[in-house]
């Protein structure tokens, strides 16, 4: 039962993580180098500057990863704290360090949540940063029991979901999903440097968007990278493979080449559908196939001008989003009458038959994901994206 | 004066275009090559399937770049409009095809709304999708100045905001814009697949929005791309290069090499460095410099627990959003009164300030951008990003 908390570096995530366990009643001891971070925090009321008359029940370390370790081996020195966890992005390197020198790694368990915001510093912090995220845990051989229920203790009180993996393998992934992305995302913004104001005006929001991730600080991320630098490579390496061909492609493409013209044009649309499969295969926003837990109600629409914009907002008031709203359906063909699918969570679905039907709408619900009526793709000429 | 419109591609775009115009009481019709597309846009009370008896004010194209002339010189040849416009992302290669065969080019002006959504077709279209938003138009040698107040008043009629280019220069923008940052997307998304399925646990906000672009229809995009292949193979050569010399300084660092670690972390440094440089030339979300039409609220805390989170609340209930709250402040040295800075516009900083006086703060007006107390970089360890 975790009473008292020390949070080593109150930036975004360490401020988080204090305001979160003090909401819970755990009383809380802010440290930082910068004294500015952590009056900050005690002023936002996530705990006190005070150092702990006594060791206290666990240390959360919110330092950069190549700080983990000689962190870790200070603060147990001093004696801070029964058991200590991070929250760092990359996870092997840290432990490695950890095994070699700490007075009792035994006493560690290196954690990393998904969480972040694009502004950073205790001011951007929220107790309800690690609500329902995944917050990744990498015990060592040699971390305890006791060490790692304590970890997962903490993870409860942020409101996180605690995920199990080995350092390396967490590594190798968020190389995937975090680093190497960053990293592009960098080079993407970076082509805007030296350009005439008026290209500011052609930026939509899918730049802003696609480069997010590029604000953040440019020192941490790069003890992040360097930390990690055998996994990135490796996925910069591939990314590089992938643009070669892409380039290629691009460059046939440019050069009106009729005889390489199709070939080119098959290899630019498989780069993309790989993307797009790749992202569908996420718990997307966007719709997906249909989950096991999720139910269909297919409406049949008579025909009238303006009607589907009424069936639309009806259902949005009874929990269908448009994300639930898939392509028209025409199971009697081109010229049969509409039929407009709502895929939802299966009690949602019911409700949302029942409403309709009641309002009069011509409701069926669908049972089987197999027993499907002819499902085109979206229109042929789906917008042109700005 | 628009009052009859003709849309003739009814995805995202055309069907957008259309509500905008119809909810303006213009009479609009609808044509698409897929009948289940034009049927939704009429049930959602876009306009109508009819064709128009008479030649209406002014044609929407909103097909593929690549098929732009075609459809103008069919619908030239069948006399659908006195005007035409079209929506599609590139421009040059389409106006020198109208330039080349269309029966009329000085009827014909070229467009492009900077708006978009993840999801395409028409049921995602909104009559506020192009609200305030930058929409480009690039006339010809040849556009009439009628065909091109035409496309004003829609642009007025759809609440964007009208600029114009030469069609070479807004392709040139966007392969850096919009074109080279899709493919990007779509190389990292792609990096993905084939993952185990505990990849996704580890996939945070920062990599959805940095590939969300990449979920756009792979076969649109391969329309778009190659119809501006030139200037996106441009693009992305320069981004092969920015990627060879990152690879270079992260295999550096993955190799350990004392000798080059330091350059190597510079590169690293430097690179990153240049993306936040970029955006931060971006109207931005995030805090930017002092705009002329701002001004600051600088409230000194007393140094009480929780005053900060009080200071927020009451901040927040008179229109200081989180972001124009700049770092804390210590002009009176790292142990001195902490100074909470707020930037917000100058009508709105005059209400705050009061308010804040009101309630006993300790409030000063900013004036001066320069007579500026030391503004100090956002605490050291300033988070961990997911």
């Amino acid at each position: 039962m975790i009473r008292t908390l020390a949070v080593v570096g109150t930036g975004l995530i360490g401020t988080s993580v204090a305001l979160a366990a003090a909401r819970h009643g755990v009383t809380v001891h802010l440290l930082d180098t910068d004294p500015r971070a952590v009056r900050t925090a005690e002023l936002l009321g996530a705990g006190t500057a005070r150092p702990p008359g006594e060791p206290v029940d666990l240390a959360v370390l919110a330092v950069p990863p190549s700080r983990v370790a000689d962190v870790l081996t200070q603060q147990q020195a001093r004696g801070l704290a029964r058991g200590y966890t991070d929250v760092a992005s990359v996870k092997a390197g840290p432990e490695r360090e950890v095994l070699a020198r700490a007075p009792r790694p035994t006493h560690f368990v290196g954690g990393h949540p998904m969480a972040g915001r694009e502004r950073s510093g205790p001011l951007a912090a929220r107790a309800d940063l690690f609500q329902d995220r995944t917050w990744v845990l990498t015990p060592s051989r040699l971390t305890s029991k006791q060490t790692f229920d304590r970890a997962l203790e903490l993870i409860a009180l942020c409101g996180g979901v605690p995920t199990v993996m080995q350092s390396l393998a967490h590594d190798e992934t968020v190389a995937i999903t975090s680093h190497a992305p960053h990293l592009m995302a960098g080079l993407v913004a970076a082509r805007l440097g030296g350009r005439s104001p008026v290209t500011a005006l052609l930026v939509g929001q899918g730049f802003r968007d696609a480069t997010r991730i590029a604000r953040g600080d440019a020192r941490l991320w790069t003890d992040i990278v360097e930390t990690n630098a055998a996994e990135v490579a490796g996925v910069l390496t591939a990314l590089q493979t992938d643009l070669t061909a892409l380039l290629t492609a691009v460059r046939e493409l440019a050069a009106r080449d009729g005889q390489h013209r199709a070939r080119s044009r098959r290899d630019l649309t498989g780069l993309l559908e790989r993307g797009v499969a790749a992202l569908e295969t996420l718990p997307a926003p966007a719709p997906g196939p249909l989950a096991a837990d999720t139910a269909r109600v297919d409406v049949t629409l008579a025909g009238h001008p303006g009607e589907l914009a009424r069936l639309l907002d009806t259902a949005a008031g009874h929990g269908a989003s448009p994300d639930t709203v898939a392509a028209p359906l025409a199971p009697h063909g081109p010229n049969g009458p509409l039929v407009i699918r709502f895929e939802l969570v299966r009690a949602d679905a019911a409700v949302l038959a029942g409403k309709l039907a009641a309002e009069g709408w011509d409701v069926a619900r669908g049972q089987d994901p197999e027993g499907d009526v002819q499902d085109g793709p979206a229109p042929a000429l789906a917008g042109v994206p700005g």
